[in-house]
């Protein structure tokens, strides 16, 4: 079984799986413009900084592939950058459209720079840059998954078979594809050192159970889900080796924002001496952040406590805290940070590995 | 404001709140026989330990006071007793409806074997003795709520205002009425004491945002939820003074199994150097049992965790493991074991206090 591919790109064909239809559907719609890219971010079909990223430079990619190319350089990367502006507008908090967008005006600075480059060489020079974004952000993702793999094998050299814990979706469906914490999870499964991964639903919004169940039971990738009540009794009782997590940033001391309840499990984590790793792109470590008390913490709606679907779950009136990401002290992650770059100790990152 | 009054009686008149309408509506259904009682027992209309042994109780009641008196005391005897073994059915798990049952019949002997009691009077005295048990658990509740606030209040003597955070339900929707840590909560709300408490969602029935949030909006008692994963990130950020909880079975050594969950709020009340306490009458210290290895577990349906209403919120296929409570060691129990008879460190319970 193949791993699951949420963003399918094939000679200007751009398809993405709407997220909003899983669990019960598992359904592609096309992307034939920087405008489907748009609602489809917005409308939370696709969802995850990498994956956002990706099908936003993607979408410009097949429209750059139609269009007869302009007169000028100048015209074409007038053009490139209003759709990149545009794209931006999509989910203004998730840092890695901005990047890709700000890599890409660069990239067209040189290319006009460049008097050695005429406006149909540059037009292919962005479309093979974008498009390169998917297979470097998988490649990467592979990366992590064999540092990490082999960094926990390496520590637990006496058993045969893991018991991982994980949370959220660190996936196919929030990345390019392979995943970061779920990319290690799968290639301990394909190393066929995996016993068993416990996801957690991963409150309000359910990315665990919504999301990363699916990939698992669509990889056959032996799975428990629980509740994010019950990660305590399971790592007792099933005997828990390693807790593994994404990163939405990680601080130049180590301490790492994530997914609200990231924090609690590190915490649970090391009352029960098990391993916590932080799994995630060398890019989302911001040496500019000193430490995790700079990172702003998103308050998200209070529907998503308190209702599903229509279905109101939470007594009308009360008042909710929903904050969208805790952060983890650099202490607590006893595993180690593992990046494409290798696996380091919070107190050794350095901007230049 | 009123406390909540979950379970209304009058003169032979039963209705409860049916709390499967909850939190949409509020609505009061009449009990007239031991029938009703039994099918709202069974499909949850009416949950929580103690709340299901005085629903049975009292519906016993109403049909004994509209009953003309049986010929002879054996013969009121057997209709009793068969009545007290269909209800003990409904929730075979129910140990108090067990204790009750065991309780009344002991009263029935002693009415059959004592000759100067006719029957006509050994019905008044069942009616008598099945109708005290909703005021007698009311006033354990309130008493466990003044012993728990003083103690805490005491130990927090330079804090103006206190933060609490609680889990699972355990006010009046699982007790007669007041509850039991709900109840603690209440006193200090009283007592002008409580600055706010915190309550878990307590996937994955959602007892605390559909059934504790109801009562703690109702009685305009300051309130935040929060999901089951933001427990360690509100202790940190909030500053909370104590983590209070229910029982649904303490053994002889202080080891407390309760709802799901219980068990990863006492380990992070202890990293955070929270006080932690357990709330629960003093009937439900079993002293036959050594300690918590002895505690069944009783495993609940997947569909709990996989759907809300008709809405799947997991991935089809996912294996669930959905364990209904979880055991705290007493070492965990900081704060103390708070009854009617006072507030004990774990290691201080003893069968006569």
């Amino acid at each position: 079984m193949a791993t699951l591919q949420a963003i399918k790109y094939n000679d200007g064909q751009l398809e993405i799986l709407d997220q909003l239809l899983l669990p019960e559907s598992c359904t592609f719609v096309p992307i034939w413009n920087v405008e489907d890219a748009w609602a489809a971010i917005r409308e939370m079909k696709v969802r995850g900084a990498p994956a956002i990223a990706i099908v936003g430079c993607l979408s410009l990619a097949v429209e750059l592939r139609k269009l007869a190319a302009p007169e000028t350089k100048e015209e074409l990367c007038r053009l490139v950058q209003e759709k990149l502006d545009y794209l931006v507008t999509s989910r203004p908090t998730a840092v890695n459209m901005h990047l890709a967008a700000e890599a890409c005006v660069k990239l067209c600075t040189q290319l006009t720079d460049n008097t050695s480059v005429n406006v149909a060489e540059a037009k292919d020079d962005i479309v093979k840059h974008l498009e390169a974004m998917l297979a470097n952000d998988i490649a990467d993702n592979r990366a992590i998954g064999e540092h990490g793999a082999s960094d926990i094998m390496k520590k637990n050299a006496t058993k045969d078979k893991l018991r991982m814990m994980t949370h959220c979706n660190t996936g196919s469906l929030a990345t390019a594809g392979y995943g970061t914490a779920l990319g290690v999870i799968r290639s301990l499964h394909t190393a066929s050192k995996l016993d068993q991964v416990y996801c957690t639903e991963t409150r309000p919004y359910n990315q665990g159970s919504r999301l990363t169940a699916f990939e698992l039971v669509y990889e056959k990738i032996p799975a428990t889900l629980i509740c994010d009540s019950m990660a305590a009794a399971a790592m007792k009782q099933f005997k828990i080796d390693a807790v593994i997590v994404g990163a939405d940033r990680v601080a130049a001391n180590g301490d790492t924002a994530n997914k609200i309840g990231t924090y609690q499990l590190a915490v649970l984590a090391k009352s029960h001496d098990i391993l916590f790793y932080v799994a995630a792109p060398f890019s989302s470590i911001d040496f500019q952040i000193p430490n995790g008390h700079s990172i702003p913490i998103e308050e998200r709606p209070h529907s998503e406590m308190t209702h599903t679907g229509s279905i109101r779950t939470a007594a009308a009136g009360i008042n909710c805290w929903n904050p969208g990401f805790d952060v983890t002290p650099a202490e607590l992650i006893t595993g180690g940070i593992i990046t494409e770059k290798g696996v380091f100790k919070p107190d050794q990152l350095a901007p230049h590995q």
